[in-house]
């Protein structure tokens, strides 16, 4: 049996390199932010990022919502016109924009013609072939953007994007909706040049959490860059793995969002030679773009609507991952998980309740974790396999249950409490069935949630 | 294109009887309820139905979670046993019994022989064989039941049971835990005797909501008596697909318990002629069934934790009833719908997001709720197909999204607010697509809910 950590803080399930939380622009883009008034409040509201060097790399993943925003068709479109992939999963681009306030969903033909005059605006302001725009946008669902007021920032915006970390991370600023704080990931990791010698290659995240957010294949707002190079076919294997391990298990009100979005651009500015399909640098890639989305992904459960505690589930001893994937992503998703954190109660009794509910992802969500398409397919919703003799839970480093034992132990019930008192509740399952492990991040239940979406029109 | 209800009260999706929400004991059954000491608060807790003339048809829907109760297991046990089906969906019964306070769940091998213990102690006071004894519990997880009060009350309370409608209410009221109302539900209907006669057939519901109620092939507790006569695996066939239409469309908090439960017995008392499988007759009261769980269902949302208000879902024009029934689902399971509604706010743009992620249920559901085995496989868990330029929401009456004409509509936003000031918010779907139908019940999320599941263990 694999030991339960008692560390308060887990390790990801795979290894990854170390991030900061700072803006570090890689080589290639310039980037800025606005407050264009789309926002009633004047906060910034207008995001551009460009290249500056023709073409990058790009690829993303979108959210299933049948109501997919303008931004999300548009984007698709774009991607599927540079690639010829009808996946509209890669393409090239040369410029994002990101609109906050409105989120131009369920805005029918209208939103979509808004949708393609703003990339008309930004071709014309930027120089960059409409095809090679991408696009995002956040905000209430059911308004129209303010075109005028768009055209008007791109204009004043897109002259001062700089190639420097302020810029990036004006443009994080500029994500924002309800967020309390700026997210933004960086990391750095040494990839061979043409002659082998090791060069710096800089992975840089920027994104928007904090409600309508239970991604499916997708996540919400997100743009990585990365000055490797890397064809967009590759970014895409190695992004989608990337999300399904990290974004797609982020849970913070159950509410999958009608914009969710994550873009990966590569400039290949850093002069590392091209990161090939199934390469050890392309590996070494990954494993930095997935850095970098678990770190967003966290962040992003930490500011939850209204929370005041990120909760992580940690889950080990599965059949396999993505068992342990789906248990994880239940306990952080459950109503009364999440409340019981909010009170700070060791209620191990509703997290078994919720792993007892587990169901596999999806058979799109299996497969981009790396399952064959078949298999994905035939396990996609079955139940998790859990055995209550088997299973041991522990609360914040606190063993609670040990199915071996006979289940629920005694414990020191306030010492359990007062663990649960900080910055991340740990909720670890130890399966005792395999060797899978998983993890998903959400954030606790609380009043101001219900106070902030019952007087807020989003 | 069908229309849109106006009516604050929806009608069911099927054609149902009238049903009143008072206690009506069926012909064959005694039923009480006591305070056993089990609940520290010295509320009712205990709860006992037997049969009069020997063996009632049993019929059972069970939740699906992985840590199922102590209770449900045996009751399982016991139906495979008096039937001989493996899949202990039916058999023969002769006393229920229910405990409130705790759930006598995740407690490993002492809860079985806990639970197995009290099946024994049931069968010595009422002389019923133990495998005809079927078994209920609900209340805080992972805590055992106290034996000895549970041993003393039962010898106080069966001797008390009583043929009357106030005994079932007395038994009702002790199947509470925080629910703030009694839930009872009858109706009657007329079925012919032997000699083609009608005689008055009784059917009677009891039911407690109200936290961790998110159904899946299951409800929450609820015992359903008529007097009717029907084989058990007949009484089932009808259960099934009634308890797919209402219990498996409410949703309050999105947590499945791990002791869900409904039974349904029928003791013949009523002199009607046997209800054979695909008869009018059973389908008539099928339809009668349906219309007390619809009835319950209805009553434990409106009385889900902490709610103000019923959340109805009402959807027309799917593509099958199927896909209805997956978007109604997932509106009134929304944290932000449940939100707004709690905000008296006609957010449709929350509606739409949440219709936009509806997948179809799984595929036990599915079949249950008569698609054949091999299309329920295929189907479970796909998308519901919408187009979203041929939906039309209407909140409480009033036609805020039209997708023929461009989606979103002005409307009188004051007044569809106070529209939504009532016992019951009702959000209309016409997907523009088919005849298909369904609905689902929820309730709103407030400050309160997210106190009491803060404060409470449960």
């Amino acid at each position: 049996m694999t030991t339960i950590s008692r560390s308060p803080t887990p390790d990801s399930t795979t290894a990854l390199p170390r991030v900061e939380q700072r803006s570090a622009i890689p080589l290639g883009f310039r980037a800025g932010g606005s407050a264009a008034g789309i926002k009633a409040s004047g906060r910034p509201d207008l995001a551009v990022v460009t290249t500056t060097n023709g073409p990058a790399a790009a690829a993303a993943v979108f959210t299933p919502n049948t109501f997919a925003a303008a931004p999300v068709r548009l984007s698709k479109a774009h991607l599927a016109a540079t690639s010829g992939d009808s996946r509209a999963g890669f393409g090239w681009a040369e410029a994002i924009v990101s609109t906050s306030g409105s989120a131009n969903a369920a805005t029918g033909l209208a939103g979509d013609a808004d949708q393609a005059e703003i990339a008309s605006m930004l071709s014309v302001v930027t120089g960059v072939a409409i095809e090679r725009t991408l696009h995002l946008s956040t905000g209430i669902i059911g308004t129209r953007l303010p075109l005028g007021l768009v055209q008007a920032g791109l204009a004043k915006l897109v002259p001062t994007l700089a190639a420097s970390d302020d810029g990036l991370l004006a443009a994080a600023e500029a994500l924002r909706t309800t967020d309390s704080v700026t997210k933004v990931a960086s990391t750095t990791i040494g990839l061979p040049d043409a002659d082998g010698r090791p060069v710096t290659v800089t992975i840089c995240g920027i994104a928007k959490g904090v409600g309508m957010i239970h991604p499916m294949m997708a996540t919400m707002l997100s743009i990585v860059l990365t000055d490797a190079a890397v064809a967009p076919e590759t970014l895409w294997s190695l992004l989608r793995p990337a999300a399904a391990r990290t974004w797609d298990q982020l849970s913070i009100d159950g509410d999958t969002s009608t914009n969710d979005t994550v873009f990966a651009l590569a400039s290949g500015g850093s002069g590392a030679t091209t990161a090939e399909t199934g390469s050890e640098t392309a590996q070494r890639l990954g494993a930095a773009i997935e850095a970098i989305a678990r770190d967003l992904a966290r962040q992003q459960a930490a500011d939850g609507e209204g929370a005041t505690t990120l909760i992580t589930a940690a889950v080990t001893g599965a059949r396999d991952d993505a068992e342990a994937r789906a248990v994880a992503r239940i306990v952080v998703s459950s109503s009364l998980v999440k409340a019981a954190a909010h009170g700070r109660d060791p209620n191990w009794g509703r997290v078994a309740g919720a792993a007892g509910n587990a169901r596999l992802a999806s058979a799109a969500v299996l497969e981009a974790a790396g399952l064959p398409a078949a298999e994905a397919k035939v396990r996609a919703g079955t139940p998790a396999v859990l055995d209550p003799a088997k299973l041991r839970i522990s609360i914040s480093g606190h063993l609670v249950f040990d199915g071996a034992q006979g289940g629920p132990l005694e414990f020191d019930r306030p010492a359990a409490s007062e663990a649960m008192n900080a910055p991340e509740v740990v909720f670890g399952l130890d399966l005792g069935l395999g060797s899978g492990r998983g993890e998903a991040f959400g954030c606790d239940l609380t009043e101001t949630y219900v106070i902030e979406n019952s007087e807020y029109t989003t």
